[in-house]
């Protein structure tokens, strides 16, 4: 059996009761630490779960899945994975690895950022499609993301960004330089340069310098951040280290504007009350 | 303190442990048994705690959250949720009383339908706005899910359907009935009739009886079922017990495609092959 696994957001007792069990009766444990992370490594993991973990980077998921899969016709194998297992291509083609090979699996779910993003208190129920927001180059700017946040303001939907997380296990990347992320304020900052262009180019904008958006660091985690404010206001502020993601908010219910203010410092909460996030353009 | 615990989705053993360290040296713990409900009762759940279990109801939350937040500015009161917490409006505001009566608060996140259902293969960055479908009445067939639906298909996107859950313990209900629940068979039989009623009426359809949907029961649970077919043939499945919830596709990719493919039966696995989903329209 092939067990995927999700660690949940935050630290090593994030895992469920279940999920703990089966990772410390199985032969062999692959902690997979390309897509996200937690607050606490490697190490801690092993020393709570009392087992090695083996590192499984994306060379070894999409080329060597052979390896994770050997024995597990006959015995039991775990793969974890950050938050909920099914946030990333890859691990469907694990099971359909399996699968052909004879092997069965079994998901033991998690919280990911994708739900956990509720804790803010705007409505799942009103967010439209995800984007993920990767960091510049001099010749590569995507604009993309921007695009699809105006179709979900267009419907007075909220909208998850999912902002880069560069791992260096990531294939591509140096080994041995720092894991990069990208922060809310930097986000941020790509979004107003994009409102910029666009406001330049004498197009219809579909938020303004003054939307009010949500900037969240370390979700689920003991010292997780939540920070509500304009745009504008986002582009300054800083919520310390990894993860981040951030929300463009849509149309507002009036008790999600309360949630908001809880989030927001002495100058959003002015803004808050101000903007009437319904009326779109600039 | 005021916890609110995520339960996860199948069975006593999904809460984290986090969660569960916590339930244990909690001064009372409330059990909220209205928006959902886990594959076990309350007392296989109190069994395993150790613990005696407060249900809570709709009307409590709302009415009288006082007697849920009592001493809670010097002790600690555990609120359990299943799925994860923060899916319904009613715990905002159970989190803002907190706060207006001093009482600080903490989310401990868990997998919730909303992002579990990235386990039948599909990308949850594919979906669009969530819908929800409720029992029709002889006067009441609210319709307005099919036009979402149509939206988030126009953009190529999946679209969660959540079916209705009616516990015995919300308020209107008759307290004694056993509770209600949709099943995917009746959420497809519904559907098929809006089509029909909007090809009456010369629409456009966002959709046909051929359109590629994904039922799930019961997922996260040991006995979990995942059936992909088409809308028709999914009016005819039996998922067996609560909870369902179903999925209209979008735009599917391969490995979206080959994923779906394992939990068609004999006659979607054709049909599968078949259906370009990115075909829309009648």
């Amino acid at each position: 059996m092939l067990y995927f696994i999700g660690l949940g957001l935050g630290d090593v007792k994030d895992i469920t009761v279940k999920g703990l069990e089966i990772v410390r009766q199985c032969s062999r444990v692959y902690l997979e630490a390309y897509t996200s992370i937690l607050t606490v490594g490697k190490e801690a993991l092993e020393e709570y779960y009392g087992r090695e973990l083996l590192l499984a980077d994306r060379d070894m998921v999409e080329q060597q899945a052979d390896e994770i899969l050997k024995g597990a016709v006959v015995s039991d194998v775990a793969f974890l994975v950050v938050g909920d297992p099914f946030g990333a291509t890859t691990h469907s083609d694990l099971v359909l690895r399996a699968l052909n090979a004879g092997i069965q699996y079994r998901i033991i779910h998690n919280a990911s950022i994708m739900n956990a993003v509720g804790c803010c208190g705007l409505l799942l129920y009103n967010f439209g499609e995800t984007v993920s927001i990767v960091f510049w180059t001099d010749t590569w700017r995507p604009e993309s993301f921007y695009d699809k946040i105006k179709k979900n303001r267009d419907m007075g939907l909220h909208t998850l960004c999912l902002l880069v997380y560069q791992s260096p296990l990531f294939p591509g990347v140096e080994r041995f330089e720092p894991p990069r992320y990208m922060t809310v304020a930097q986000a941020a900052e790509q979004l107003l340069e994009i409102l910029q262009n666009r406001r330049d180019r004498g197009e219809e904008l579909a938020m303004i310098e003054d939307t009010v958006c949500v900037g969240l660091a370390r979700i689920g985690a003991e010292d997780q951040t939540i920070r509500s404010g304009t745009l504008q206001e986002l582009a300054s502020c800083d919520l310390g280290g990894p993860l981040h993601s951030m929300i463009i908010s849509g149309h507002l219910h009036p008790l999600e504007v309360d949630m908001l203010k809880l989030f927001s410092g002495p100058e959003g909460l002015k803004t808050l009350k101000m903007t009437d996030s319904s009326t779109y353009g600039s």
